[in-house]
């Protein structure tokens, strides 16, 4: 964890130089939210701001350089953020990117819907970026101590299109979307094996793109038809997203 | 121009490789408005989406070597709608990105200025992209079909900010941002002389960040104190930084 580990990378750092390696670009990484729990469990209480917390991470690290006079510069990277173009969705029309976590039976988020609902609201597209449990301790081994971890978990497209339901459905029930609204996931962006989906939530909750990473992007109705043509090449059903899409997308601006 | 010489990209591209470079991500690219003059002289006539047009020339591509059976993948890379995150600010809290061009005597496109208005109304910030002139031709040369090209142009934060600020006085007057609305400006991000200036628009009015390329980020009151600390740094005047922040910004969300 770098949270706990940031005296020990900045060390040295006025004597030698030191770098720091991430995957994707250093400043878009993503907020985890196990780290609540972690924190929780270390006694440090930071619970409501669990999101934050992890994506201020590398802002943090910089600053504690600095109070130490330590020079830095950051190296821009490939980032999931702006890679989601190649679902032929214009960068230009997504709003505020938001993330998805593995919810349990008494610990479901929903403020992901709050800030989707902001986006849908003027139209725009909504990046999800999906929950990763590595290095999870169970809650047993956790109190006793014992440094065994759980399998590596990745939240699949179908996990979060699931969610998604659920949270419309019986938490939030506002209608900021539906099983009809149209989304894309996508696995291994950037891979040569590389897999996009298209087609409603509903059909996306059955869809399987294989290995890890994947993420899923909901479609705001500020759409343009190049978007379309693009998308239809990985739809679930053609005739149906065709449909969606001239019934609820089309000229909706 | 991309745009006129897909068919000699894609040529031959069903017997060889063939790789197309570009700078930034390969759908992160940026709508450059001087394309609309150009077509329009091509008798085109593809105007009012001047912008959209080139923001979907990838897509475009990719979906004409689809018609051909040719098979495309795309090489994610940084980009400066992840770069941004140098600054400090949380890319979760940025909205859509917008584009400023160089305004003309008479040609002064505002559409920018709604986009931002969505970003502010729910308090999220605004990477502003800059436009670009290269290869350029003046009007003259370009009736006589003289190809002899203007020295390029790249615009700078100063120019963006105040054409911001006139934007908002002369033009739509709704009280969108102003001249004390808190902006960052950036230049040659991810070199090893990248610059960050912080203040209001107005004090980046007179800011000289040197070489390009620039952009510009309008601050959204969704902020975080980590972003305070962060950008305090690279104020023009840390004083007024600060109390602007405290009195427009802190705990607005």
């Amino acid at each position: 964890m770098v949270e706990s580990s940031s005296d020990d990378i900045l060390a040295d750092a006025d004597k030698v130089d030191v770098a720091f390696l991430v995957v994707g670009d250093p400043y878009g990484c993503v907020g985890s939210p196990h780290t609540s729990r972690e924190r929780e469990s270390e006694g440090s209480g930071i619970v409501a701001n669990q999101w934050y917390y992890r994506a201020t991470t590398h802002t943090d690290l910089v600053l504690r350089a600095r109070e130490l006079s330590i020079p830095t510069r950051s190296i821009p990277n490939a980032s999931i953020l702006t890679s989601i173009g190649t679902t032929g969705l214009q960068l230009y029309n997504f709003g505020q990117t938001v993330s998805m976590v593995f919810f349990l039976d008494n610990w479901k988020p929903a403020s992901f819907y709050d800030r989707i609902a902001e986006n849908v609201r003027i139209g725009l597209h909504t990046l999800v970026l999906l929950d990763i449990k590595v290095k999870e301790q169970s809650l047993e081994n956790m109190a006793r101590g014992r440094k065994i971890y759980e399998p590596p978990r990745y939240m699949t497209v179908a996990q979060c299109a699931a969610q998604m339901i659920e949270v419309e459905e019986e938490i939030k029930m506002e209608g900021v979307y539906g099983r009809e609204s149209l989304a894309v996931g996508v696995a291994r962006v950037g891979s040569e094996n590389e897999k996009i989906v298209a087609g409603t939530l509903e059909e996306l909750c059955d869809a399987d793109l294989g290995a890890p990473l994947h993420s899923l992007v909901l479609l705001g109705r500020r759409t343009h038809d190049l978007e379309r043509d693009f998308l239809l090449e990985f739809a679930v059903d053609k005739e149906k997203f065709r449909s969606v899409w001239a019934r609820d997308y089309e000229g909706k601006q």
